[in-house]
């Protein structure tokens, strides 16, 4: 059976991260799926029971295309556990996430659908607290200097620098927002 | 000429505000308009040109119904020039921006919606950026502590705070978003 094909399940949800990106939240239907996918109309609908499904699928995708690999992930491991080392993870996350623009965009659209759609909120909710979470938890057994509310402060700082960075670029130049990636550290993290 | 009423248009922007927050950037048509001002169909098309003027000027009247009104300005001039003042002017400041739930919806939909218009693109920018300018500039004469990164990093983090109290408001309590305001300050604000 089609629809039990994981490969194909997820070019339709990867297929759905294009559309939200570039059409929003309103333009997300089954039919633009699968032309995005380029697969034959009612596809997606025989994968997914409906929109609020898609949606749901849609969000967790982006969160898993954004792990990092296993060797950058032995890299950070083995660093130094210091203050450079700290802005050093910081600088490659903001990267990683902001060269995966068509997600991250596509979360903003999430987040603003969410408003919209309890269900949908409450999947986005404990999804964005594990997250916080696991770096919290990450960041207290790596070593690194800092605390949980560096944690949080970064997590809040970098968001935005990245929703800045995607939606409006111009408003800080490159080297403004690596000054304030570097600056955040210095700052955020203390002992 | 009825469409030069400043407060007609005045009306029609409100009510293009609470369209964007409500339905997203693609639910903004000239008939959502009209119909959420309570006025004759075809009122808003007498007032903008097009769909480009309408969200342009959307986005203006949002930062215009933030700026605080003259007693918070007189009360914040007149206040002692140090960290803890500058916490409580920070915390006043997610209040009024976050009580006005639909105007930085309606933003953060105008943000998504200028990665697809590069003419609206291009007056975000100069408005956000101009805004940042004016808070820098207005902390630099204000005699507070901190310098101009510490504008920065605050303008990031406090802004994504109001992100997530505003779509997934159960990631952080209140109690943990007044406990990251406050160390946001003592650690981002220097000197």
């Amino acid at each position: 059976m089609v629809r039990s094909n994981p490969q194909r399940r997820a070019a339709l949800v990867d297929a759905a991260i294009e559309v939200l990106a570039r059409e929003g939240a309103r333009g997300l239907t089954f039919r633009a799926v699968d032309t995005e996918a380029g697969v034959p109309a009612g596809t997606a609908s025989n994968y997914f029971a409906n929109r609020d499904e898609l949606l749901t699928q849609t969000g967790a995708r982006v969160y898993e295309r954004l792990v990092p690999d296993e060797e950058t992930i032995a890299r950070q491991r083995t660093a130094a556990p210091d203050r450079e080392t700290y802005a050093r993870l910081m600088h490659e996350l903001v990267g990683r996430v902001s060269a995966f623009r068509s997600g991250y965009l596509a979360l903003l659209e999430l987040r603003l659908e969410s408003t919209r759609r309890p269900e949908l909120r409450k999947i986005l909710t404990d999804r964005v607290r594990a997250d916080l979470d696991a770096n919290i938890a990450y960041h207290l057994e790596s070593g690194l200097p800092g605390d949980t509310t560096s944690v949080e402060l970064l997590y809040l700082a970098l968001n935005w620098l990245i929703v800045e960075q995607l939606t409006l670029p111009d408003v800080l130049s490159e080297a403004e927002r690596e000054r304030l990636v570097r600056a955040a550290v210095e700052r955020i993290v203390v002992g």
